[in-house]
């Protein structure tokens, strides 16, 4: 049902990952397809094709009865304009819907339904519902291992694959969960400073204070074009980039932004998700870190081993080098949580600073060193000695500067936010434990990441014997309205356990 | 956080059952708070408060810095006006998401979790991405009867119930998925006729061509105020208005909302959904109609039957007298398919008119017959005569009459739509079966329910011997492309099947 009068308009609306059409209400083609507000629609013009939800419109300038609105995503997807003729359809519902039914009712889908999925979603025709309805289906322990692999599989059809043409391309992922944990920052000059390609790209934090990427630009720049950071890359062996240019494994993206507001946490859709973008990235090896503590995402060892075996199944079906590390989510790492202040943090480690956090440095060179493993000419258990001396040579700030001249330099500034709360101990004792997600919670609040100054500074962590009054950690804010907000939150609940000592009968 | 700054703008946009809020981009608020597109926030005013979806404008002539834009829903919903003082804050995650959490880890819930669930449906606080995931962690199999009985209470408790003060209010419900089985219109005046009363309201057309809402319109008003329709139940003992108005268990229209564009379906779901709109309207009687048949929504006697036991024991549960009849749904019933056409049926059975469908009027008066029966002073068995004796003597007629009369009578016109297909036999034989599901795809895309003249007029059903050529049914349209599109959806397939008989040997 084509109709070559409707005149395309752009709506400056963003409606972010949901494209959306309006149309008037008395626009012909709306009456006459019984079109139906919130329904979704098929839009063609010049041979591309988007599919949209449709609001109806009441108002004359928005769009008239003779324009067809879409919002900016919409606009841009579509590559038409204004004088594009264009067909208005009802669009038909994603044929692999049938196979998410088949989930829902209790069946083991196989590698095909799982491509028909991806292939379906990746070309924007799952709703948002459809989306949820596929992701509670596949949730929990409704996928076995080998469904997982199909997944896995089919995610990495869905997008680009890069080749660095190098047998050994190295990667390292943290499945996250614990503030201030910056270790890539570290990780990757250490590793690509001894030689080994390291192409890591970063996202931004979704539920976090602050993601690699929102850090990483407190120093350099982030939003790089494809080519550019691969020249980077060849030159430097590394970089510290936001990954979101790339378009690599675009279905986990999309089916992240409906994770994540459901607040549903599926092991098998985490292990195809992190996968699947590693493979795209063209990792060979890969090192993957799972913190485990009562505040982290894996709060018992059982658990971080099952979903070790789930991703050495998974990794070996699909020829990756993988090695999983459990390591200690109890507290934060490092001190500082938000942009401005992780920045600060690792820039003190590769400084060799004396008052940089020791568990920063500790984790970091860990894990750098069992990286350093992956190369064929590095004797078991030697990854660490390599690790520690490229850092405490400056290798390591050298190969960090080098990276940041290469993306971008920009004024470093680490000044936190003007606003600062001094969060005191409520009684003498030790501190026995930090609670991960309340300090996230409170660092958000206080406008992290997208106040890149804002965050939480911490001064003492678990182990550490404090006197009542003591600062136990900082809260800063640019905003007065965030302030007071995470100072309010702070009187509820600031996080720390502080066991009083009792005195020896 | 609260900014008392912003000025309310009313957007003409209609996002049907999702409210939606406009912030410009440089609004300080947004930038403050850290809001994304598409994440919900809460808005309040003069001690009201909504929430809302939140997209982002980067055009002042839409709303400016200072302003919070509304979509139409959300800005009736909030009954606030442009000098209100206006709050803008992130919408807390709804708590009962917990409780859906567990449900998709496959864990029994009570009473009390349906209960917060629902209430947060009810209040808004669930995206349609969470009523996904509740449908869906719900769905299938995964409800047992006595959370089915739990959902239905709950659903029953998020509106208001009516209460007629009589022993005996009857009521009947079909499950749906037979094209032009317009059967209340006829069990309607003549259960009223009888004298019992019976408050139905009816639905519009959501996926199929026709609701009984949608052909009342060819006769009478249909959207009354709450008041009016109570007094024309009191006087008249029934009524054929739409329920929409009433606000009754409206939790279960929001889920229907949802459900529908997924195409899930869920037996636990449907019976809750039916029981509590039913028990809601105050019926103590309650007629169930489950057609089965291999195009119908039942396609197996044995699903029928343990639909059947579903029903009966929610139903006992709640203390509603309730009986299920189990119908034959193996083709439409009637002949006209779409509002115009299925009202012309109607009244050719109430008029007594020799060429009335025979189909429609046997079922109807089984129907009513059974309705009938509830009434303690009837002998068993003798509520089809009774039926038939007030059709047959005009009693019926005059009913409908008065109900019409009542609701406001409109200007009666049967006249289909201006374009006719006539779709032929392709070969001599034997009709063997009529698709349910193409016949009303057919309606649907020749524009009905929307253009109440469009449709299907069937002319000869199953059973009948037809030859190579003979007109099977007519197809009629209001608009040239609809009727283009039915056209080439028909040379796909007519949903006829009709069998060459072999002659003897």
């Amino acid at each position: 049902m084509t109709n070559q009068t409707l005149k395309l308009r752009r709506i400056g609306i963003d409606t972010y990952h949901e494209n959306v059409a309006y149309l008037h209400r008395e626009c012909a083609i709306y009456r006459a397809e019984g079109f139906q507000a919130l329904s979704k629609i098929k839009i063609g013009a010049n041979g591309n094709k988007i599919l949209a939800v449709l609001n109806v419109v009441d108002d004359d300038s928005i769009v008239t009865p003779m324009e067809l609105g879409l919002s900016e995503q919409a606009y841009t997807q579509l590559n038409a304009n204004e004088t594009s003729l264009i067909s208005v359809d009802h669009a038909e519902r994603p044929a692999s819907m049938d196979a998410v039914r088949r989930k829902i009712n209790g069946e083991r889908l196989i590698l095909e339904d799982f491509v028909a999925i991806t292939q379906d979603i990746a070309e924007s025709r799952y709703s948002k519902m459809e989306m949820a309805a596929f992701l509670v289906s596949s949730g929990q322990n409704s996928l076995d291992r080998d469904e997982v692999y199909f997944l896995t599989k089919a995610m990495l059809q869905s997008g680009q694959r890069l080749n660095w043409s190098e047998s050994l391309v190295a990667d390292k992922h943290c499945i996250g969960g614990i503030p201030g944990n910056r270790t890539s920052m570290l990780v990757v000059p250490i590793v690509a400073a001894h030689g080994m390609l390291i192409p890591k790209t970063s996202s931004r934090a979704i539920t976090s204070p602050a993601g690699t990427a929102d850090t990483m630009e407190i120093l350099s720049e982030v939003n790089l074009p494809p080519d550019k950071l691969h020249d980077i890359i060849r030159e430097h062996r590394g970089c510290l980039a936001w990954g979101g240019t790339a378009r690599l494994a675009p279905v986990d993206d999309m089916l992240i932004s409906v994770e994540r507001p459901l607040g549903i946490d599926s092991q098998g859709q985490m292990v195809a998700s992190i996968l699947s973008k590693k493979l795209a990235a063209g990792s060979t090896h890969l090192l993957i870190d799972i913190p485990v503590g009562p505040t982290a995402k894996v709060r018992h060892m059982r658990q971080a081993l099952a979903l070790r075996k789930l991703f050495e199944f998974v990794g070996d079906q699909l020829n990756i080098h993988l090695e999983v590390i459990i390591t200690d989510g109890r507290q934060p790492i490092g001190n500082g949580v938000g942009p401005t202040l992780e920045a600060r943090d690792v820039m003190m480690v590769l400084e060799n600073n004396p008052k940089a956090p020791e568990d920063l440095r500790q984790k970091s060179l860990e894990l750098a060193g069992r990286v350093i493993e992956f190369d064929p000419d590095v004797r078991g258990g030697r990854g660490y000695a390599i690790a520690r001396d490229i850092l405490d040579a400056g290798r390591a700030l050298d190969k960090m500067n080098a990276i940041i001249q290469a993306q971008g330099a920009i004024t470093i500034d680490f000044t936190p936010g003007k606003h600062c709360f001094e969060v005191k101990a409520h009684n003498s004792g030790i501190i026995t434990a930090i609670d991960n997600l309340q300090i996230a919670k409170i660092a958000r609040i206080a406008g992290a990441p997208i106040d890149k100054k804002a965050g939480v500074d911490l001064i003492h962590k678990t182990g550490y014997t404090v006197t009542e009054g003591d600062i136990i950690y900082r809260i800063y804010a640019e905003f007065m309205s965030d302030f007071t907000f995470a100072k309010n939150l702070v009187t509820q609940n600031n996080g720390y356990t502080i066991n009083t000592i009792n005195p020896s009968p």
